[in-house]
This record gives structure tokens, sequence and C-alpha cells, in this order.
């Protein structure tokens, strides 16, 4: 399993590019994505469970109930959601996106992100499609991946490399960040492809797993998005032998899927609206892997604590209270708490109370920008990690007036 | 019900104080309350949820278990929580109230409020409890609601006048927010007095059946802190006929209790750290009441609303993701939204979508101090109502380094 460049083009047979359209003001910033595979591809979605949903979303889940597609279509600067016409507009994108491309509309898969409640126009879309259709290309990850982004600072690309059956095989994706990020059975926008050979049935078994120790497992903000959607396309374009059961070739698979998506979640935490700094929190020795969850996801959730981060500040109770208010059943009097980075470790509280330690250590290790909360439950063998980023002035800047 | 002077000090026979014991640094802050009855009082006192709990509700649960107290002491500075001698402490306390005010240990409510997990003195608490009682008056409210106050920038006090059975009676209190605030079963601290002769047992039911529409439904930070505790006296020397059942008497004991409930949720939601509004979710239109109360709180929890109010930005985009996400069944393609203040009200969003609306009157609403975000389900006739404030760059700075 090694990791490779490429991102969403990594594997074989997937064109991708990104052209500025209209829909933003900034000519500078490219707003409209396009992923192809050369051939159709087996392909497995998963969808936000907030109960106000994009457009696009009912377009793309109609569109891949039968495990097929072969082309995404992606635009920034308005999610298309909450508009009277979403719907027509979502599937006029398909439309035009499947007859430039020759291919079938019913295997495009649509997606949008940006503005709620706004009108989206089909006129900047359906212009700007020829070109970008005519610049696909191979390397075109990159492109791609700024289309997409929103507030995002940096593009996400991750991608590797594995063997199945000897033959070599790839995984790559891009994301969006950086907002109303608080998953639920999906993430903002990932799209993910793949030239192993895999059935869309287990490439949807996969997806679905790896994503409740993911995507579901990162929070920026605890706002569920309206838009969120994670998409994965296998073309099989690497001749390994197609994987129709849960052999060691899916486990394979399977992790190859989440080296990447975990870098991914990494990517989205740390470059969080307004972050500073990327927070892992690592929880140890519960009885259930539930709990562990559970606690982890409470504490990277805590504004709070987010705060304290930003500040360097090794103010530990937070980390107690968020642990005790996340509804997980445990002796709080067995929990030990540590911050960790690349300056080292400093012990902070065991069992359940405070301990003496240095101020002026900690803070050296918190002025670093990827900390580990190392919380340890002593309860059992069972672990989770969940990914967040610091609450900062300029998560309050970006939100106070993000419309215009 | 008439609204008037002297918060916890309203009713007959309460006395109260405050004074810098030293527990903070800065001696101009009052850091130790004390309010006492002339005579035993009945008691209720609800507790926050979270599993990490502050030892003084320890020592109070089991004090107020008889139904009987008389006096609250209560430090800020320091919450005497995950301290390895936190119960000693919190008794020493209670041992050391009881003996200068020559009333019984047991009869005593304990309550700190502060940092997490920093060891607690009983020296200075000590040392300062015979000046303390000595300068206890029957005005004392402003000195007790500012001893209690962490990162308040204002005291908190309410009372209000109403008769039973022709005598008249008082209800006021006292409470303190203003951070890690997202009460679950009960708020930070409220101590609320009242000369009323009730029953204990009633007393705990009007109590805890007012605060599932009235703490419950006030949001900070979305942080339930190890410390809520919400205590209510009641001393009987206005002299009326003793509330023993659910009566009409009990009715009018009620709505009094909640006149003050809501009022002091107002203040502690508009004095949120950092906060420069206070917001109010008003939800009509629902199902079931549960429904209208998890619409509003998602709503009144949610950073990106939160950070849009800040900066008077009509996002409603983020009222309906709220709402979404909430876990509430409702049908989003009945929902209609405005904002309301003193300068007028606004619909931006109708049957789940957007309409045209004058951006410039909506930026002139969302200026003023007070906002109501009003969202109609269309779908039944029952509704709730959360209060919370915005979020802004001193919630962050307030919060990035709250120790030092």
């Amino acid at each position: 399993m090694q990791l490779i460049s490429g991102g969403v083009c990594a594997a074989k047979g997937f064109k991708a590019g990104g052209i500025h359209c209209g829909i933003r003001k900034n000519r500078t910033k490219k707003d409209l994505a396009l992923l192809v595979s050369d051939v159709p591809a087996s392909a497995a979605a998963l969808y936000t469970t907030n109960l106000v949903k994009g457009a696009p979303l009912t377009v793309t889940k109609e569109h891949i109930a039968d495990g097929i597609a072969q082309a995404v279509i992606c635009n920034s600067g308005n999610a298309n959601t909450c508009n009277a016409d979403g719907i027509e507009i979502a599937e006029k994108m398909s439309d035009l996106t499947a007859e430039v491309l020759g291919i079938k509309a019913s295997d495009v898969v649509v997606a949008s992100t940006g503005v709620i409640g706004q009108p989206l126009y089909i006129d900047p879309i359906a212009a700007a499609l020829p070109a970008l259709a005519k610049n696909l290309n191979y390397e075109g990850s990159p492109d791609a991946a700024e289309a997409i982004m929103t507030t995002d600072t940096i593009d996400k690309q991750v991608a590797v490399e594995f063997t199945l059956g000897g033959k070599v095989c790839r995984l790559g994706g891009i994301a969006k960040g950086s907002g109303m990020i608080h998953p639920n059975m999906a993430t903002m926008l990932v799209f993910l492809t793949t030239d192993a050979a895999i059935d869309s049935k287990l490439l949807h078994k996969a997806l679905h797993s790896d994503i409740s120790d993911t995507f579901n497992m990162l929070s920026i903000d605890g706002d569920t998005s309206t838009n969120d959607m994670v998409c994965i396309l296998a073309n099989g374009m690497a001749g390994n032998e197609k994987i129709t059961e849960e052999n060691e070739d899916f486990a394979v698979f399977m992790k190859a899927l989440n080296t990447v998506t975990v870098q991914l979640c990494k990517l989205v935490a740390g470059d969080g609206e307004g972050a500073t700094k990327l927070l892992e929190c690592l929880v140890s020795g519960a009885k259930e892997k539930q709990i562990a969850k559970t606690v982890a996801k409470s504490v990277i959730c805590s504004s709070l604590l987010k705060a304290a981060m930003f500040g360097a500040d090794a103010n530990w109770g937070r980390v107690l209270c968020a642990i005790g208010y996340s509804g997980a059943q445990v002796d709080v009097n067995k929990i030990d708490v540590a911050f960790r980075s690349a300056k080292g470790t400093i012990e902070v509280c065991k069992d359940g109370a405070g301990i003496d330690f240095s101020e002026e250590i900690a803070k050296e290790i918190l002025l670093e920008k990827e900390i580990e909360i190392l919380v340890n439950l002593n309860d059992g063998d069972k672990e989770a990690c969940a990914w967040g980023c610091d609450l900062t002035y300029d998560y309050v800047k970006i939100n106070g007036d993000y419309r215009t």
C-alpha cells in the first residue's frame, strides 16, 4: 500500500478537468468540475442524512440505482438546494454532460456545493461544458479538485497503489471542505475512483463500512450539510479478477480505501474553515467500539475545547466535560488524558483528576499544527479516532458574511 | 404577575451577600456568595446530566434529599470538579457555612463554578465566611449575583410579585452564564427563592416541568457543563395557604416561576460569552410540541447560523439546514422562515424555498441586538422557543486562553 500522486486520476482510465463557468463572480476561481471514466464503472454513493437535501442528490440517487456510472459533474458556488426548480436544473446538468461526452444521462453523477437557496442557472454551465469536456485529461485531478472548492484554502487529493492478484491497482480521490462539516452517513463532496474491478454491491458495502470510521468521525462545526455526498467509481481497468465476494482481495481493497479516506479526512479537518490546527482525538481502552467513537466525536466537537486548542491552552477539563456529556457510559474516574504533537507528549489527567504538569511544555506541544488528544478510558481494548480543527477568529469572519 | 426588583432577595425572609475571598486573583471581583432564608424552606434542585459532575452537586443532592434547605453557599473561579479531594472540600464549605449561620449542615446547598480540575482550597473560604455572614442583608441580591459570575459581563437578577389566595407572594432569582451553556435537565447556576408556601414534592414537580421549556431550551455553545444546577427555596413566609396539590394556586405559582425563568434564560443567552446579540428561535405550526422544541434548539445551536447572525447576514439556508439535521420529522417543503427585530419583520423563505427579499431591509433588521428567528412548520398548532446568541470573535478570544 503506497501513497502515489494523481489524486482522482491516479487510477487507470479516469480523466478530469475544471473550469470557471461563471457561477462564481471571481473569474480566477474554477467552479465546474468534470470527471469521466473511459468505460462505464461500478458505482456506489452515500448521501447526507439531512432532511433538507440538495436537488443533485435526488438525481444522482436515481442514476446510481443500477450500480453503474461513468461521469461526475459538479459545480461549486451554489448548492442548488431549496430551489423550486432544483431537480430540473440538476437533470439538465446531467443531460448536457451526457450529451457532450456521448454517454447515457443515467450514468452521470451530479453534485453541487455552495450557498443554499439561491437559484442556479443552467446557462453558464451549458456554455462551459464543451470546453470543459475538450480539455479533460488524465492529469486533470488538480483542476477538478480546485473546481469543487468553496471556502477551502487547499485542494485535497490523495491516491494509493496496491496489488490484487498480482495486478497493480490504484485508488484515489478528491474532497472538499471546509464548513458545514459534520457528516452523517456521508460527508461533503468526496469523489473516489479506482481501476480495481469490483462488484457494485461490494463496492457499496466497502464504502458504507469505511465511512463509519472515517468521514462520519469528522467534524468542523457540528453542522451536517444538505449536500454531503461521497461517491466511488470502479472501472475495472486494472485487469484484476473482479471482486465478487468478501475474500482477501476485498480486505486489501478495504485497506486501500481506508488509507485514502483517512488522509482525506485529515486534509478536510486541517483545512476546516478558519482552522490553524488539525485535531485528532484518539480514544483507547474502551469497552465497546461505539463508546470510543462517541467519546472521540464529542471531544472533537466541543467548541470550548476547539477554542482552547486555538489558544494552545492545555485545558483538559474541557476534554473531561465533553466526555461526560457525550452520552457514552464511561467511568469518569478511570480516564487518562494526554496531549501529543511533533514536540512530544504531555500527560495532564490521570484517573479523572488533574496531575501536575509543566504549562510551559504543554504550551510548546500545543503550539504545533497537528495535535493529538489522547484519551484512555482504561476499560477495555477498543479504539476510535475522530478528526476536527480548532475554532478561530477566522471561522467567525468567514461565516459572518458568507453570501457576499 | 408583575416584575419587581430585589432579585433573589425579593421574597420575604431571604438575605444574601457576596465577597472577594481570594479564589480569584482579581481582588475587585467577588467570588463567594451566600444566600440564607430566615427559616428552613422547602427545597428542590435539578442537576447537570454530564457524567463528570462537580463535587458540590454530590453534596447538595444528599443535603436536599429531605426536601428542606436554608442556605446556599457558592464560589466562582473554581468548579471543584475532577479534584481528588472535591467532596471533602464541598463538605467543609457546607460545614463552615452551617457553623457561621447556626443552622444544620444538611440544610446547606453547595455550588461551585469556574475552571475544572484545579484544586480548590478551603482556607480563603473559611477566612471570609464570618465577614460574609455578618454582612448578609435583605437587599443583598446584587452582591450575590455578582459573586457567582464567571465570564458574565452583567449580573442576572429577576423577580415577580403574584397573589395566592389573597396573599402577596414573590418569586425571584439570580443566574450565571456564560459559557459551557447547553443545559440538559438543569442549567448553569440558578438560585431561585420564593416566600410562597409550597410542598417540596410539588416544588420539585414545578421546577422539573418548567425547566424543560426554559433552561433546557437555552444554548450558548453546545457544551453541557459539569456543574449545572438550578435550585429553588420556598420559605412560606408570605403566609399563603400551603400548596399541596395541583390546584389553581399551583398554576399561578407555575406561571410566576416561568416568568422568572424565561427572563433569566434571555439574560443568560444575551450575555453568552462574546455575544453581541440575543437570538430567539420561535417555532410554530408543529404537529407535536417535541418537534417544535427539537427544531428550535437545533437552529439556535448552529455555529453557522450563529456566525451569520453576528454578521447580520440573512442566510436563511442555514436555518433550513439546521432544521433538516435536527432529527425532527418535518416536511421541509412546508417550512416558512422570517427574521424579526425591533426594526420589523422580513420573510425570507416560503414552502422551503427562497423568496425575493430586500437584503438592505434584512440587514437593518439583523443589526439589532435582539433577533427572533421565526419558523413556521405549517403542520399543526404546537409551538416552542429556544434562546441563544451569536458566535463572535470574542467567544474565541475568551475561550482561547480561559485559564490564565
